[in-house]
C-alpha cells in the first residue's frame, strides 16, 4: 500500500554538529536499506527546504508507523502522512 | 525538472453530469498522452478525496504552467505546485 | 487496517428536501451494510454538527477510497482520512 | 458520555531520557487502569506521529477533565477534546 | 453539564426576508422556552457580529446535540461546542 | 460592560514548581477578590486544557486592560478578548 | 471607549449595480453623520482592498453593536472588532 | 503617507527585568520624539495584550522601515504593516 | 515607492465567456499602458495558477489604491499588497 | 527559470552578536556575487520585517536548492519558494 510522507527536519541552532552528522549518516544508511527493499519507493528534496517528499510502499499502517518512528532523525522531524492509491486513469498497472 | 503537483477537483452539485463526463474523458486522454511522453511521470489518488498527487518532469516552469492551465478540468481545480530536486541520498541516478 | 474518517456534511439551503431525504435513506442503508460487514467499525455523531467520526477496518487504501467515494452523500461531504494502528499499551489485541 | 480525545506528545530534544521513560511507564499503567475500568474505551496510534486518538466514556465533563490533566505525560501533551454522541443510524445500541 | 456554544449566523443576501423573519421568531420562542427551563443558561451577543456566545447546562451530550440541531435557524449556523466544567477557584458552588 | 476573556496558560516544563505554586496562589486570591467585587462574573475550566473561559463586567476597556495585565499569571497566558452585549431575546434584564 | 473596527466589503459579481449604489450613498450619509458626532473618529482605506480601518469612540459595547449592525452595507461586510485603550506613553491625553 | 502598524511584544519569561526596563524607557523616549514630530500619529493599546495599534505618517516606505527596525524593542516584536490611504467619504481633508 | 502586489483571479464557472474576454482585453491594454509608464515595473505568472506577482513603483499609497481598484478584472481578484524598499546590500541604486 | 523566494530571518535574542555580524557579512558577499552573476536578479526589503522578497533566475531546481541552502544565514531563515514564468501580456521579452 502506498503513502505519501512529507518530512520536515528542524535542527536547533545550537545542536552539536558532530552528533547531528552521526545521526544524518545513520539516517542515510537506513534510507538506502529501505530504498533497496522497495519500501521507500521514492524520495525528492523540496527546493529551498530541509524537507523531502517520499512515497512508501508498505504492507500495513503498522509497518509504516514503525519505519517512520524508528528513523534516526525522527525526533527532529515534522511528519505528514497521506494515504494514496492507484489512479484509475494510469496506463501503468504498478505505478507505485 | 521535477515538480510535485497536487490537484483538488471541486464540482458544483448542480453541474450538468453529461458535460462533466465529457470533460473527464478529455482529461483522461490528455493525461495519458502526457504520461506516455514521460512528462506526467506519476499520479496517485488521495484516499477519500477527488484529488491526486502527481510528479511532473518538465523542461521549464513555463512548460508546466501551459500543461496545467490547459487541462480540461483545470477550471474545477485547486492546484498546488512544489519545486523538487533529486535527493542526495538516493541510490538511483534518475529517481524521477 | 484501521483509519479514522471524519465526514462533514454540507447541504445547500435550497437543495430539494425530498431528493436529500432519498439520499439520506440510501446512505443509511449502505452504512448498515458496511457496519454489518465489520468494515465500518464505529460511528459517532459530533455534538452540534452534521458530522461524524468513524473508524474503518479495511484491507487496503484502495478499498477505503472506493467505499468512501461511493457513499450516496459523498458529493455533500468534506472528508478527512487519518491512518491509525494498534496502540502498544492496549490490553486488547483486537482493539479495532 | 463519549468524547474523542486527541493527544499529541512533544518531548524536548534535551529532556532527560530516564526521567521520560519513568513518566511513560506511569502513563501506561494509568492508561491500563482506565482501560480496564471502561473509561478509556479505545486508543489508536496515529501513523507517523507521537499521537493517539482515543474515545473516553465518562460520567461528566468534570471527570474527563480530572482524568486528562492527571495523566503523567499531560505536561507534554497538546490535547483536543470533541463531544460525541451515539449515531442514529447505528445498529448497535451501545456503540461506545 | 456545561458547554460553551458559539453560534454564527450566515444569511444569504437573496434569502426571502419574510421567511427569515418567521424563522427568527420561532428561534426566539424556542430560545426563551429553553432559557426558562434553565438549559440555555446564558446568551450574549458578540459585538458587530450576527453571533452569540451561550452557556448550556444539559444532562448529556446527546441532549445538547438534539437541542442545537433542532433550532429553527440551525441550517444557517456555524456552531462551535466546547466542554466546560466548574473552576476550582470559584467561590460559587453553582457557577453555571 | 461585558467581555468574554479566554485565558490559556502555558508553563515551561523546567519552570521552578515552588515559584509557580506561589504565583498560582496569588492568582487565586486576586481572582476571588474580583469575583466578590462582581467584576469577574463567571469562570469555567475548558475540559482537558489549562485554560478558562471568563465573563468580565467592567466600566471601561481601560479597566479591563489593567485587570488582565496585572494578573499574577499574566506572563504565562495567551489572552483573547471579545466584546459582548446583552442579547435582545433574553428574558433576563441583567443577564450578565 | 475606543474600538478598532475593520470592515471588509464583499459584493457578489451579479448584484444589481443601481441597488448597490443606493446602499453606498446611504452608507456614506450615515458615516458622515457619525463622523460629525465624533463617534466614528477615524476611517482609512486599506490600499488595494474594498476595506477600511476605523476607530470608534462609543459609550458602550451595546452602542457599538447597534451602530455597526445598522449600517446600510452591513449585510455585505465581514467585521472585526478589537477593544482599545489609551497608551500610557502617549503625550496626548485625548489621543482618540 | 499613512500606514497601520501593529506591534506585538513577546518577552521571554527569563529575560533580565532591569535590562528590559532600560529598553522600555528608551522605547518610550523614542516614541515620544516621533509622536512630537507627527510621524507616529496615533498609538493605542490592545486590551489584554502587550500590543499596540499605531498609525504612522511617513514620507516613504524606506523611512518607515528604518523607524520600525530601529526601535529599541524591535527585537521583541512581531510587526504587521498595512498601507492605508484617505477614505473618500471622510469630511476631514487631513484625517491622518 | 515600491510595492509587491499579488493578484489572484477567480472566475465563476458560469460567467459569460465573451464578457470575460472583453474584460481581459481591457485589462491587458491597461496593464501595458502602466508598464510603459514605468508604474507597473514587473509582472510574472505564478506557475499553475491564474495569479500574478507584480512590482509597482508609485508616488503614493493613494495612487496605488486607485490603480488597483480601477483594473477591469479587479472585481474578480483577491489582492495582497506588501510595502517594499531598496535592500541595503544591493549593488544597483535603482533596483526597482 | 524564474522563482520568487521569500526569506524571513529569525535571530534568537541571545545569539552572539559578533558571530551574527560575521555571518551577515558573509551573506552580503555571497549575495553580491550572485547578483553580479545575474542569478539573484532582484532583492527588496519587506517594510518592518527582517525579510526580503527576491527573484532568482536559475538553470534548474537543483541549482536553486544548492544556492539557497548554502547561504550563510540559511540556518536562521524561513524560506518560501514559488515557481514563476513570463507573463503573456508583458511588453518586455526578457522581463526577468
Amino acid at each position: 500500500m502506498l503513502f505519501k510522507v512529507e518530512m520536515d527536519v528542524r535542527v536547533p541552532l545550537d545542536y552539536d554538529p558532530a552528533r547531528f552528522e552521526a545521526l544524518k549518516a545513520a539516517e542515510k544508511a537506513r534510507f538506502q536499506e529501505l530504498q533497496r527493499a522497495g519500501t521507500w519507493r521514492h524520495i525528492w528534496r523540496v527546493v529551498g527546504q530541509y524537507s523531502n517528499v517520499s512515497i512508501f510502499d508498505v504492507e500495513s499502517n503498522a509497518q509504516l508507523h514503525d519505519l517512520l518512528t524508528g528513523l534516526p532523525l525522527y525526533p527532529f522531524m515534522e511528519v505528514k502522512v497521506t494515504a494514496l492509491c492507484r489512479h484509475p486513469s494510469s496506463l501503468h498497472d504498478d505505478d507505485r
